[in-house]
């Protein structure tokens, strides 16, 4: 749909980062009048809500430096390149968390931030996990340490802000669902 | 909590626009080895859940430069600076579906995209709607329609991706566990 289209009149670029971009449309509004538009470009990512043979729910916590704090969230990761979203899911499954799995369902996909960025995060599900025999090397850069905590633990972790992420809130909210 | 900490060594200001800010940091990591963050900032924002004495969901419909579309999404605006979260979700309630209320409870919130950006949304609910008699003002480069929408239509509009974004997401999960 393209209701109150903004048409683009230029688009300055600003930044082309290793993980982000950044530019400024200047648009024409639906009224005549003109804008700017600050623009992030993203290459999306995935989230995987994932349930142990225990039904606990597995989460890495890792620092987070645009929020100066360490979170737990659910494994998560950014696409490559060409890289098919569920091919991304088990790898970063893998990475992150020593479980892999062949099952995993699409729940949903959502843009986390509309109003400036096209960043587009593909979430999957699977109560189906196989624990790795050997672990298997993510980012060098990345640091992340993994729980396995049943739901009503996580909704605490989240009262207590040590959760803190749209993806993780909506994945507590799917999984109180589902177990309606 | 601070584990895995990264230290800033030095912060590059890209950026300081209307709305978002760029910067990269180098950082220590706590392997000692050192990386580069590229981050957003940005003012954070609320969003408002609101039913209809009908029971109906308000929605407003807004095209999104970032994805080149418009989407359907709950009432949701900027903090301006100083600004408490509470009046900020009664102002963009009002400028966005002409309805007030003098009821509304907190939710949560959740950082929209903490791989990159510093993004917090103060997530509102109510069911105490008051139409306003006159329109009040929004945004002068912000065109919206508003919608009411039963929750079973609204998760047919987000299995079209018509509503596709993260707080609209959780919003439809929120209001569907409420049901139970």
């Amino acid at each position: 749909m393209k209701k109150f289209e903004e048409k683009t009149i230029a688009t300055e670029k600003i930044f082309n980062g290793k993980v982000i971009k950044l530019q400024v449309d200047s648009v024409t509004l639906p009224d005549g009048n003109t804008s700017k538009r600050e623009l992030i470009k993203h290459p999306g990512a995935v989230a995987i809500i994932a349930l142990t043979d225990e039904n606990n729910i597995v989460f890495v916590e890792q620092y987070r430096k645009a929020l100066e704090k360490s979170i737990l969230e659910i494994p998560a990761g950014k696409l490559e390149e060409g890289e098919a979203p569920e091919v991304t899911a088990k790898r970063e499954l893998e990475e992150e968390t020593g479980y892999t799995t062949e099952h995993m369902e699409m729940v949903t996909s959502f843009y986390t931030s509309p109003g400036f960025a096209d960043e587009l995060v593909y979430v999957y599900f699977t109560d189906q996990l196989q624990r790795l025999d050997d672990a298997v090397a993510g980012d060098e850069d990345e640091f992340v340490e993994v729980y396995e905590l049943p739901l009503e633990e996580a909704e605490r972790l989240m009262a207590e802000q040590r959760i803190h992420d749209a993806k993780t809130a909506y994945a507590l909210l799917y999984l109180k669902n589902r177990r309606v």
